[in-house]
Formats: C-alpha cells, sequence, structure tokens
C-alpha cells in the first residue's frame, strides 16, 4: 500500500520521530543493548546513559535528573503520580480534586479513586479556558490528598499558570500533593518544575518527536512515588521491569534536538499558528475554540459553523492533509463534550471543530494550501453558509 | 569511552535486537510513526501492522491474535495478568498459588495480592527443578483464584509442562484461573497456547532479539483481562496509553526472523549448550544446577566450588566475556535464595553459581574460549581446588 505524505498537522497526537537513526541505532545495536541491571561494564555504561537522557530531560524545565523516572508513556507517568499507591490504602478515604477538561489518563485515574470510595471534586474550566485560582482554593481541604491541573489542554491549547496554581493551593494546605500533566506543556510552553510548588509533573516523548512507548514523571525530594508495577527493583525500586533503553535513549536524544535553537523553533511555531488562525477566521461561520490569549503555540482549535468535523477531517485527508476532530486517544468511542462544554458555544458549531497542532517541521506553505483547502471544502460541502 | 565487543552468553537477560533496521526504521520514520487511533488513513494502516505483529506473535504458539495484548514489557504483562482488578475487589478475598521460584515480576505481584488481603500458597519446585502435578494439585480448593506456574525457570532452565499442569488444575476447579510467565520459553520451547488449558502466557520481546519495553500477553476469548493502566480506549480498552508502535513492530520482525529456520536455530543452541556443559562438568569441583533432563537449551547453570560468582564473573568480564549470576533484575539488591534453595546443595556450592545463556548468534569457538577462560580463572582464583 502507497501512501502519499501529509501535510501534517496533528502534531498534539504524535509526532515523527526526528532523529537521524542510523548512526543512533547503529551505536545502539553495537554498544547500547545491554540489560542494564546487568554487573559487567557494558552494562553499567548502558546505565550511565539512561542517566545521561534523565539529564537532558531534565534540564529544560529545571527539574533534578535524581527525580525524573521512566515510564511508558503519558498514560502511565499520570496514572502512577495519581494511583501510587491509593489502591492499597483501602481503610482511609481522602479527597481529590481535577480539573474537569483532563486528557482521558488523568480523568480515567481521578474516576478509579471515585471506584475506590474516594472524593472526587471536578472543577470546571472558566470560558476561556483557564482554570481559576479563586475556584480551585476554594475547593481544597484539609483532606485534599491531590490536586491535578494540565499544564496545556490538549484540545484548546489553554495554558494554566502552575505555578500559581500550585503555590495557591500550597497556601491552603502544604501536605496537599500537586500533579500537573505536561505531556502537551513540556517544551513548548516555559516551566520551572522545581522553584514551582508542583510535585509530579508527567511528559510523554512521542509528542517532542520521540517514540511511543517512553514517558516520564519529574518529582520532588521527598514526594511519594510508588509504581504501579510489581517486580524487580529497577529505577531505584521505584518501578520494575527492564527499562525501555532505546526509548529512553532516543527521547533524550529528541529532546537535545529539540531544545537546539529551542526559541526559534517555538517562534516559528507561533508564526504558522497565527498565519493559519488568521486565514481561517477569515471564513464565514469560523469560530476560534481555542483562547486568544495564554495559548500554546502549537494548538489551534477552530470550529466550521455547518459541518460536521468528520466530513472536513475526510475531505481534507483526500487532499492529504492530516488535522483532528479532538485527542486521539478518544476519537474510536463516542466523543465526550466534558472537554468543550465549558465554552459557552451550542453543540452545532462545537460539532464542527477541528484541531490543527504544529511542529517546527511545518512551513507556512503547508499553511496556505491547508487554508485553501478548508475554505475550498467549505463552499462546496457545508450544508448552509451563515450570512 | 571505547568497549570491546563480547563473548556474549548473558542472553536470559537480553538479547541483541537484530533486525536490519536500515530499512525497517526508514520504513517506520516514514509511513508508520501515525498515532494508530487516528482517523486518516495512514493511522489505520499503522493499526493493520498493529495487527500483522499480534498476528506473527501468536502464530508460533498457536494463540490467537485477537486475544494478544501488547504491553511495556514481561514485567507489565505478569502483573496484567495476576493482578487485573484484584486490587480493586477489595471485599472477597481469595486463594492463589504460585511456586516458589518465579521471576520478582510474579513473585512481587503475588506478594502484592497477600498485602491486599488474599490468600497466597507457595509451592516449591522438587529437587530436579521442576514442579510436581501431584503437589500443585493438592493446594487447589474452591476458592482458588489464580495459579501461576512458569514455563522455563530463569536461573536453571528447568522446564514446566504447562498443557500437562494447568490441565490437572482445571479438572479440580475448572474456574481457577492458569497463568505461566512464558519470557524465558516462548520460542524457545514447543508450547501450544491455544490447545493448552493456560488462561494467559506472558512474553517478552527483548529476550528473543527484539527491543527492551515491549511485551504481550496471549489470553483465552472471554478470559478476564483488565488493564493496570486508565486512560484512554486503546487496545481495544484493555490497556491505555499509545501504544509503542516501534517497539511492537520491531517485535514483529524480530519473531519472524526468530522463527526463519527455528528448529536449526534450536539446535545449534542446544548444541552450544551441551558442549560448554560437557566442558565445564570435567572440570574440579564443578556442580550442575541446572537440570539434567527437561532443561531449556539456552540456559546452563553450573556452580563452581571454592570460588564466588561474583569473582568469577569479573574474571570473565577482564577477558571480554559476559555471563550472569543470576536474573539480572535481582542483581542489584540482596540474592535472594528463594530461587535455588530447593537444589539440595548448601551455600558454599550456591555462591559459586554462574549462568550461561545462550542465542542462536554464539559459535563452539566461543565456547571454546568461555571453557578455557573459566579453567584458567578456578586454576588462578579459587580458594581451594577438590581432590
Amino acid at each position: 500500500l502507497e501512501l502519499k505524505q501529509l501535510i501534517y498537522l496533528d502534531n498534539a497526537a504524535t509526532t515523527r520521530p526526528i532523529i537521524n537513526v542510523d548512526g543512533f541505532y547503529r551505536e545502539y545495536a553495537q554498544n547500547s543493548w545491554y540489560n542494564p541491571s546487568a554487573m559487567y561494564k557494558q552494562a553499567v555504561e548502558v546505565e550511565r546513559k539512561l542517566n545521561d537522557a534523565r539529564k537532558t530531560l531534565a534540564l529544560p524545565i529545571s527539574a533534578i535528573p535524581e527525580y525524573t523516572l521512566f515510564t511508558s508513556g503519558g498514560t502511565e507517568s499520570a496514572n502512577a503520580a495519581i494511583l501510587r499507591g491509593f489502591h492499597l490504602n483501602g481503610g482511609k478515604k481522602q479527597h481529590f480534586i481535577v480539573s474537569a477538561y483532563e486528557h482521558a489518563a488523568v480523568y480515567a485515574s481521578f474516576q478509579a479513586l471515585q471506584n475506590m470510595g474516594h472524593s472526587v471534586s471536578y472543577l470546571s474550566p472558566e470560558q476561556d479556558g483557564h482554570i481559576s485560582e479563586e475556584s480551585l482554593c476554594s475547593l481544597v481541604n484539609e483532606d485534599t490528598a491531590l490536586v491535578s491541573i494540565m499544564h496545556v489542554n490538549n484540545e484548546t491549547g489553554s495554558v494554566n499558570d502552575i505555578e500559581r496554581l500550585s503555590a495557591a493551593v500550597k497556601r491552603i494546605n502544604k501536605n496537599t500533593l500537586f500533579h500537573s500533566d505536561g505531556v502537551q506543556g513540556y517544551l513548548r510552553c516555559p516551566f520551572h518544575f522545581q522553584a514551582s510548588s508542583a510535585d509530579y509533573y508527567t511528559v510523554s516523548a512521542h509528542k517532542v518527536h520521540g517514540l511511543k512507548g517512553t514517558g516520564a514523571v519529574f518529582f520532588k525530594k521527598n514526594t511519594p512515588l510508588k509504581s504501579l508495577i510489581y517486580g524487580g527493583s529497577q529505577e531505584r525500586g521505584l518501578r520494575a521491569g527492564t527499562e525501555n533503553t532505546f526509548g529512553i535513549l532516543f527521547f533524550g536524544e529528541a529532546v537535545k534536538e529539540y531544545t537546539k535553537d529551542l526559541e526559534q523553533k517555538l517562534e516559528h511555531i507561533k508564526t504558522l499558528n497565527l498565519s493559519l488562525k488568521q486565514k481561517l477566521l477569515r471564513l464565514d461561520g469560523a469560530y476560534l475554540l481555542s483562547p486568544s490569549e495564554n495559548c500554546a503555540p502549537h494548538i489551534l482549535n477552530i470550529a466550521f459553523e455547518g459541518i460536521r468535523a468528520e466530513v472536513l477531517l475526510h475531505l481534507l485527508e483526500q487532499k492529504d492533509i492530516a488535522v483532528s476532530t479532538g485527542a486521539a486517544c478518544s476519537s474510536k468511542k463516542k466523543r465526550e463534550d466534558r472537554i468543550h462544554k465549558h465554552l459557552g458555544f451550542g453543540t452545532n458549531i462545537l460539532e464542527g471543530a477541528l484541531r490543527f497542532s504544529f511542529s517546527f517541521e511545518n512551513t507556512l506553505d503547508e499553511v496556505d494550501t491547508v487554508s485553501n483547502e478548508v475554505a475550498y471544502a467549505l463552499t462546496n460541502f457545508r450544508k448552509y453558509v451563515r450570512r
């Protein structure tokens, strides 16, 4: 099956692996495939390389390499931070707070806590897409074990001020732990983990041009963290199972590559986003669902009245353009409207929402093509044009 | 740091990735990196390739591809089969049976069940290293929820007859589920999963020349399986999180490569094992810890009286030979003697135990070198020679 190359504007779903693999894999298959838990020096050298990758990952957010845990991805990372041990803590019921528009990995973890008998408060974002410090603080009490607020919403791109929110929570209850899902924020929005009051920040490799199947939890010294997976004493007892050495070393290389000229990369992404936004909002019946301020550079969510997003997606696909109607992980089940319901638009508009998401690999030419093809599709296939 | 190539006889710890990556990675980075949950045809094509890998993995053990779940490795696979949902089943206490010489991934899962208040029977192997059908059956009762018996012991290579043991358990209680850790057995010892009475068979990619960070659970239709990881509905709801597509496709390729001329490969491995065994057992004070019958082709465990295994391991390392004193995953903590204590040897002998483990990539020349170097090390460094 021959498939054409796409104009790929679905970089919030996954990104293309960017490492020049010829050298990387040859080195791996030659020197770095040993079991890092083995005792000969070649194996010890692999462990050293894993620790180098920890340093590489921690540096851009000023986290501490020693408190960086590798996992099988963003979902396991979020689970580890949120659920660690709570399923064993059968007796004592605790209180949790989570924003209502989290990714399924976080949301489902809290539903699991609720099923275990814990109490969970779901906090809706404001209409502008951000979590209000005041509303959050009003929910924190002396039994609140953990708060989870995502750094960047994966559907609209709205950015939460994690430094401010985590500090506010700690002022009310210093024992309340704070987790932030950084899967869409890491590298794309500035964040200083160590200086913040957040206890956990969880990330995924394949959203920043690494490989699927690798993630990490950044955590603070003395912050409780407990593996959901039982077995050997790898990762200093925090996660059993032989390390995914190839994915971890690849993650390190991807972060090195991404952070090379990071400012320029992000400026380029912003330029692409702004350009497509301006072009698309000139079209009849187009509504901006992404926040107009404090939006992540790589996400643009726009709804088109009078056409279903799935129809538009497939029309664009015929032109070899990949976009998304929302998070890929929820694309195959009935769409939950919990993510968008705060925005104040009716279903007739929300059902026409498309997410365009950018990488530094995209070009302004691609943006031009996409905006032209959206315009063409709307002219020819929407049910009606708003006048 | 320049490191020499090793004579690598630690293939039970991990194996060298064998795929010719030039073509494989190029194809991946070109066509197969899309998120398999996305809706455009390039992404659907990735999902098709994942399902092809399921078929490739299932074929050699006659499992059903649709009932093949991908995980982050052997440890998560064992956890998923053993723990699925039991931590949520707070009220009802159940009975479990596990052999006492399981890998830490399995053993620790049962300790977790025990910590949750369930009852666990630990069954010691016979002195020849095998689990007795009679002893196993005497422990099964009407409350027995699950039995776990490993296919091949990772330290001695003893092979259990999973077909016979699982059938015997079901004859006593047809509702008792049967799990077998197939990490050391898969591809190396014949097994027909679908025809057996086992409900779960768990495997790891990196033990058969795939990559670390990928594993699978083969299970039966209508057998309960529940993810330990909450989130999206990937893997038909059985495991949340974007699939490790690179690792999974690599696993498929590795299995294709391994099963090419499988009989010849296994014959070669047996020849290597037998040759080294004969040479080493000619040495003074050498004891065979592997069973003399029903032993996996790739594992040879021999103890040398009068020298500590760690000393011998490092002497061999200086000659660029990699072997192991036991499972890599337990090498860094105090060695548990639960694995060997059934063998009927004293600590003075057991503390000199080395595991040699083979791949089809090894040669008879390597075996000659290793046996000569062991002989040299014993002659020069052991505390005394038995007369």
